[in-house]
Parts: structure tokens; C-alpha cells; sequence
């Protein structure tokens, strides 16, 4: 007697979007700027559940506005005071909040592949992938597209570098992904040891100072810092120096070419502090603009009703 | 100068309860039900706090949208960061929250009697017991009335089988009382070790198999497997096949008998797999009635104006 | 390309505050509290977040109602399972809350000096001060004021005496900056190993006794006997008799004086537990009150747009 089988509009990861449903993300997040800083009717009486299992601040935040300002009423849920703790799996977690009345869940998780897993059998709700692991962050990828369409017109033609810990970045992996999807160029770059076989059949690794010198966007990744400092390199400087966005590489980029950044920036390590503030950095229109994209992700996922 | 005595509209435990007022509960959940998942604006500008001492997935979820679709604001209030840890006592955080507007207080506590305890005094508000301890959980069992009703018509007449810890279970007490008051049957049943005297008084305990094969309803109790599998019984199998929902017992059903489930569900241990969505299986039906039923609950707590 | 420096109405403490400021606060304070327990448009689709680094649960809970009074969307922040755990500052914190929409942060935190640093930067969004280490408490000294007013008519002319360890209370700071501001004499009084050179400048130190006998409005502070009790005195007993309010000092009192507390009270440390609900006390008119000037406060740091 459980609810019939529906499709759900589920958002995994950029890997499943064609390119005119990234484009009509793109275009919808750009209706909702457009909007502006009001509460829609479109979501009233429904209800969206964020469940981050993982720390977050700006993805979190980001989507709780996100789903204010479309109406909708949230449910924090809170992993630690639930009944995961008396061993629910998180399958009957999802049953259990569809029955309840939810129709979306925003997931944080460390485990690659877990919705995927989940979104096999149908659940009753819509799951948003709001950063997986090491596997993907497409609400990520899919802001910076938006703000890339936004700076420069259009994605399409456009040359991105992704420098830093690509082996452990889900942001450089969905944005790889939606990128390529849309017709830009991608190049990696950054240590040695944190290079990424399986993604660099898809963009070409070079080396620092080339990607900084050759493209229109500058995506410096953050380094988690707590797991490699003591392996890799012997300090935040060192790491600066080597492949950071120095004054120097700074002075390379071209004209136009601007900075990004998922954040939290690792200040004076993924880029000097100067650079997150500077004239180059869009660091702050990227948190701004992943209001608008999440927008656009919810209002995809939410059932007719 | 505190506020003057008035009488609030405490839901305590299901035995405080009359045949008309769990009636009237009932018919205000079926309402609420009619009108669908739509905001309401009875409970418009009106506070209700949610205090769960002690981990919950469904029915603080629950009562959260519960709240909302009534239009209510809610404070959730997390233990850990409140002045508890301060040493306020439970009453005089009450009295805090009712001075600052909270109309209802929704409670979860391990401790058996506290809310009794807190409901000698006046507090400003309306206390609304979410699950408390071995004590009694008053919504659920209102929740499997309301879904035993809505599928065999009325409650007065049926067979309920309740097959478990009887011992620990607040569900199995708020259903005993709230069963009995309806006139409904109900027998128990279980492992020798979790018999209780007290409830057995009201109920009979009979054997597994007679429970299953003479009842409309076979309802399943949680088994806190954290607590009792090394002492009890020395493997989940072991005691899916000396009380658990087997696929023997289910032939033994009648044909028009149903299973239910407070939830959590331990999987392979109350129950084979297969028979939480099995066709017999209310489970989510009841999760999806919480909400209306503690609609009607909320609705009979709010203090006229 | 970061948001262009502003000015914010911040509120960092009473010091800051001139009389046509406190006066304003306390009319618009009494203006929303005529209105009575509706939702307002004021502050519709606009956003508060409120930041606890240190656990609340009047100050929480009433910053909450009085944003949702105002109608504005609420974000809590949970500091625990934010990107703080990654080393984000508080800075970059507030600028990320920012670019997503938040107008208002409302923070309180153990270090003393935090917010004023803060606010030396253009963060993009107004600062409240919700109680600041040692520091300052300025909406609870508002609303002590507030109190005062409604119940004597002005603040003006008032004695009042605030009892207890004056070095350590952020109260007590911030009570005496917006009293001699406003016309009141204060008196300071309690343990001397709790005495504080410093605001001596403002308020002399007399006896209990005195201090009990001569004003008009007896402020009982909360004593931290988790950090006290071992080192300054030996038992609550021993402090009740020497500092806290008993039935003799009560005596003492003029006919009209009033007790207050800012909660919550050690029942039988600071005062005899029979003060609390008193007709003399005011202290659960205070928590009630905190609301309508939070409201105030609000309003105030809620950009022109």
C-alpha cells in the first residue's frame, strides 16, 4: 500500500543534465534574479527537508533561502538528534519524511554514490544533491556557470582552469562535467599528487603558471588543509608558492580573465588575502548567485501537482 | 505577578482521555485530511515550541509540518545549546517560553511523569506529550486509531494484536488505553521477559501465533535491539522467528487483517523485509496520519483568543 | 566586485547609544507591543540569522519570535555543524551570510571585543549583539529599561541597585551605560572579590543592605556557581545569606520597589525561590518584554531598501 511509482525530478549530479536542461537551470536562475528579494507563492504549503550530514555553512544557508523565497516551508533536520541514531537506514529515513509530506530532500553526504543508491527505488520524494563526498556538488558547478554566463555572456568558448586538489574536489568534478557540456574548455592543474586520472581523460592537466596565463577563468579550489599539510607540503606558504594565486601569477592572468573560488577560501593559501576582495573576484557573486540556481534546482524538482 | 491561572488544553496521555474527546480527535484529523496539504490560517502569528530531549525522526518531523499547515511559527529548541545546561529546571524553561509567547509546548523526555509533574503548576501554556520514556506516547496511539478507522470504518469492535516489549512501549500503553476507551479488543503478546503486569491487567497476553491468527490488526512494536540483544535473545533471527512477523505467521493472518508499525522499523526483526511495504502494511499510511492527527491535536491546544 | 561600504545600524552595546536613541528604541518597543501577537509586513521575505556560540534559551527563543513577529524569514546558525569547524572566520562568515541575503546577524559569542572588530568592516549586513562574553548584553539592558518605564512611567529619576558579581556580568555593564544615560542613579553591590574598578567609575559600591533599602528596583545578577563555588564561597546558602535576597533583605525594600533578574535565577542562590513568581518581581514581565524591544531593535537594523 506504499504510494505509486512516479518519476521525481532528482538532481545527482551535472554527469545527467543535457545541455538544454543545464541552459534552462541557467535561464530560470536568471528569472529568479530577476526577481528579486521577495517570497513567491510557488512553493506555499510545500515542504523541503535539508539533511547535511557534512558541515556546511554557504550551501546550506544558500538553499534554506532558497527555499524561503519560493514559499516553501523547511524542515532542518538535524542527523544527530534523529532516528538515525537508533539505526534507520537512510532509505527509510527519506520513506519516512515523503510520508510525512516532504517532497524534497536536500542531501549533504560523505558517501560517494549514496544517492544514487537512494534514487534506484522510488522514495516518494525529489533528492537534491547538495555535496556528495568526493564524487559531486552540481548546485556548485551549476552557480558557476551561472555567474560565468552572467560575467561573460555565455559559457560556451569560454577557458577554465580548475587549480588545486583536483583528486578530492567534487566541485572540479561536477564543473567538468557541466562545462564541457556546455562547450567550454577546461584545463586542471595543481600538485602532482592530487592530479586525477579519470578526469583528466576529459581535460588536460597543466601546469600552474600556463592555466592562470591561458584562460578567462581562474577556479582556485580549496585545500583541505587539516588532511594534507603534513604529507604533502610543510606549509601554507609552500603550497601558496607552488600553486597558489600569487601577486606574480595574478600579474599573468589575462586582462579580463577573472577569479573564483567555491569557498571557504583558505586565505593566504589558495590565493593571497588581497585576492578574495579584489576587482578580478567573484567570489561573492558566486554565494550571492547560488541563491538564484537553487531556485531554479527546487522549482525543477517540485512535483505537479 | 505572574499570568493568571487559566486552563490550558494539556494532551498528557491517552487515558485522560474520553470516548468522545478521542472521537472528536479523530473526526478533526479526518477534516484536516479533506483539506490537503495546504497552509491554514488558524494557527496565524501563534507560537509552538518542539523540545526533544531525546533523538526522534517521524514525529518531531511530523509535528513540525503539523504545526506549519496549521500556520503556527515554531521554535525548535535543541537541549544541547539551551540554558538547560545552565541548570534551569524543565518548569521554569517552560515558564521562560510562555512568557515570550509559546503557546504549546511539544515534549519528548526519557523521564516517565515529568509532564505530569509540570502540569500541577500553571505554566502559560499548553504542554503536548511527543513520546515519554516507557510512559505513554499519546499521538501515536491516536495515529493508529485514526488509521484503523479510516480502513475498517470504526474502531469500536476491532481485534488488535500489540506484539513486542510490551514492558517498555509507550505506544503499547497509549494504544492500550485509547483502544480499550473505543472498544476495541486488544491482546498481547511477546517474549516472556517483556510481559507487563500492570497492562496485562487490561489486556490478555496470549501466544504468538494466537495473536496473529485472531486479530484485524497485528501490530508490530519496536524491539530496542541496542538493549537487549546480548541478555535476551542472542540474534536478530532468532527473534524474528520466536516473535516476529515471519512469512508463516503472515499465512496465518486473515485475509482482511492488517499490519501496522510505530517505526522505526527494524528490518528482518519485527518483520521479514518484504512485509513493510506489503500490500497488508499501513506503515506509511500511518506516518502520513500523524500529521493530520496531531493537526487535531495542536488545533484543541491552541488557547482561544 | 564586493558590495559597496555602506553605512549599517549595528547595535554593539548601550555605550554607543545616545538618549533620543534609547528613547526611540523604547516608544517603538512599546508601540509593537500595543499591536499585540500578530505577524507583521515590515520585515516580509528579509532575512535574520542568528549565530549562538554560547548556549541561550530566553535570548534565542525571543530574538526568533520578534523576527517572525516582524515577519521576517529566519536562519539559525548552528556554529557545531557550520564551516567554522573548516577555519572559516567569523568574518568571512558574515560576509557569506551576506551574499546570500541575511540583513541582519544576530550573534552572540564568548569573546569579548568580537562584534566591535567586526563592525570595523563593511560586512554587508547589520550586527546585533546578543550577549558578548563579559562584554556587553545591550537587549537585555533594553529591556530592563523598558520594564522600568512601563512600570514607573520613566526611567529618569529611578534609584536602581544591580547585586551579584558586577565584574563578570555583561548585564550589569551594559545596564549601567543605558541608566546614567537615561537619568537613573545605580548603585552596585555584592561580593568584593566581584567588585569591578572600572564601572565603579559610573555607580558606587555599597553594602547589600543598603543597596536593598535605598532604590527603587532591586537587579539580582545570576551567580556562575559552576565557576564560583568551590573558590569565593562554600555553598548557595552561605551566598543567598550574604548577597542574595532573602526574606529579611525583601523586608528591607521600599513598598513600591521591584525585583528583577535577567534569568535565569539560581532559586535560592541569588534570591529565595518565593521571589521569583513575587508580586514584587518583574522577571517573567522582563522575558515577556524582550520580545517587543528585540522587535525594536530589529526594525531599527533592517536597511532602508
Amino acid at each position: 500500500m506504499l504510494m505509486a511509482m512516479e518519476s521525481r525530478r532528482h538532481l545527482l549530479d551535472t554527469d545527467g543534465l543535457s545541455r538544454e536542461e543545464i541552459q534552462e537551470l541557467l535561464d530560470r536562475a536568471k528569472y529568479w534574479k530577476q526577481q528579486g528579494k521577495q517570497k513567491h507563492a510557488l512553493g506555499a504549503g510545500r515542504f523541503a527537508a535539508n539533511l547535511f550530514y557534512e558541515p556546511s555553512t554557504r550551501t546550506r544557508v544558500s538553499f534554506e533561502v532558497a527555499e524561503k523565497r519560493l514559499g516553501m516551508e523547511t524542515i532542518q533536520f538535524n542527523p544527530d538528534t534523529s532516528s538515525g541514531v537508533k539505526g534507520e537506514t537512510l532509505q527509510d529515513t527519506m520513506k519516512t519524511l515523503a510520508s510525512i509530506g516532504v517532497e524534497i530532500a536536500v542531501v549533504r553526504h560523505a558517501g560517494v554514490g549514496v544517492l544514487a543508491e537512494l534514487a534506484r527505488e522510488d522514495l516518494g520524494l525529489s533528492l537534491v544533491n547538495a555535496g556528495e563526498g568526493n564524487g559531486g556538488h552540481p548546485t556548485q558547478a551549476l552557480l558557476d556557470l551561472f555567474t560565468m554566463q552572467e560575467h561573460f555572456g555565455e559559457v560556451a568558448g569560454l577557458r577554465v582552469a580548475i587549480i588545486g586538489d583536483i583528486h578530492h574536489s567534487r566541485v572540479a568534478r561536477s564543473n567538468v562535467w557541466a562545462l564541457k557540456t556546455m562547450g567550454a574548455e577546461v584545463v586542471l592543474s595543481g600538485p602532482a599528487s592530487m592530479r586525477d586520472a579519470q578526469l583528466e581523460q576529459h581535460a588536460p592537466y597543466v601546469p600552474v603558471d600556463e592555466a592562470v596565463r591561458q584562460t578567462d577563468v581562474v577556479m582556485m579550489l580549496r585545500v583541505q588543509l587539516e588532511r594534507h599539510r603534513e604529507t604533502i607540503f610543510t606549509s601554507a606558504d609552500d603550497y601558496l608558492r607552488a600553486y597558489g594565486l600569487t601577486g606574480k601569477r595574478e600579474s599573468m592572468m589575462q586582462p579580463h580573465a577573472i577569479i573564483m573560488h567555491p569557498g571557504p577560501v583558505n586565505r593566504g593559501v589558495e590565493m593571497e588575502d588581497r585576492f578574495v576582495e579584489h576587482p578580478r573576484s567573484l567570489i561573492f557573486e558566486q554565494m550571492a548567485n547560488g541563491v538564484w540556481i537553487r531556485m531554479a534546482v527546487l522549482e525543477r524538482s517540485l512535483e505537479k501537482e
